[in-house]
């Protein structure tokens, strides 16, 4: 085929793209926050959620970030809403890794008082954005009720979004959310015996 | 099963999973920047390269970020990070969308004028991570030669790391990254008729 003829077809296929986006466009209609879960076992989900703090930061929204586990080592993230976004509301289990802890009394009472933060922030109509880190876990070692955790998404503020993450995540769970990503592990430098990096896994 | 011996169990699955952590992060050895590709149909691939800058930018490194396909509408993180870090090395092919563009010859011209934009940081040890954001659309409608992109990516510097996203991405591509994450989708708010949401969407 030459470039031409390619070219042509290009702009056919193109022209013919663009009729279906916009069609697809027109159809969603419905404008209110969102509640996404990204799930699975793959790198990418938290930094996908700090990734929407960033986007939501751009448009000068409030935003409110729960971290449900958090490891000794500092994060990148974490150091930079603490040092340049003081406006982020930022609330941390602060026990560190279950099996760190490897205390179920301490580890359920710290998951229930971090949550009482994040029902705060989940019924505060001031809050566009709220990212609830690594919630599921808390969920699979049965620290919080599902129902409650449920309710508290889909009762939250209309124009409000929410965003979890986590690997897993029940049936009762997805089905309140409206996107649901699961980003599956392919590969893992970890795997291949190179170290978290500094600016990309924490 | 009364609640004292779910903890003792706990504890025990606990610390056998402390050991396996700790093992983990032993045998990997290898200090150096990592390469990632984020793809696949599902939400987060995007959100999930501009929470990686957000962690790079709390340890004060250098980022660049190469934006391959760039619709009309700005940005949250766009504007984030011009109104916020100007330390960033924002580049942006800026013809929109191929289906709004149209325009074959046109979008490989850009598409070349980007690429050596990008070759550019790829070669620049100052920078600690550089995102090519959307890259994989160029090499899926030959816009880029993939064994470029690969050399690029294998030929940067050593502690460099690099994030690649978009949807698709050739077996060459995934064989030069030491992480690869697919991004599936369960589900989209869109598909719902929930129009893409400012702060989280975009």
């Amino acid at each position: 085929m030459s470039e031409q003829s390619r070219a042509r077809k290009h702009k056919r296929a193109m022209q013919k793209q663009k009729a279906n986006v916009d069609a697809a466009i027109e159809a969603a209609s419905t404008d209110r926050g969102v509640a996404v879960l990204l799930t699975g076992e793959g790198k990418g989900k938290s930094s996908s959620a700090f990734g929407m703090v960033m986007r939501a930061l751009g448009y000068d929204q409030t935003v409110g970030v729960v971290q449900f586990i958090k490891g000794e080592q500092l994060s990148g993230e974490e150091i930079y809403l603490r040092d340049h976004c003081p406006q982020v509301e930022l609330v941390q289990m602060g026990t560190g890794f279950t099996w760190d802890t490897q205390d179920r009394e301490k580890d359920m009472a710290a998951a229930r008082n971090t949550w009482a933060a994040a029902q705060r922030l989940l019924s505060d109509e001031r809050y566009d954005l709220v990212v609830l880190d690594e919630l599921t876990y808390m969920l699979a070692f049965d620290y919080l009720e599902e129902q409650d955790v449920v309710l508290a998404i889909a009762r939250r503020p209309a124009a409000q979004s929410v965003v979890v993450t986590g690997r897993g995540g029940g049936s009762a769970l997805r089905d309140v959310m409206d996107t649901v990503s699961e980003v599956k592990e392919i590969k893992h430098a970890f795997k291949q015996g190179i170290r978290a990096r500094r600016g990309v896994d924490y």
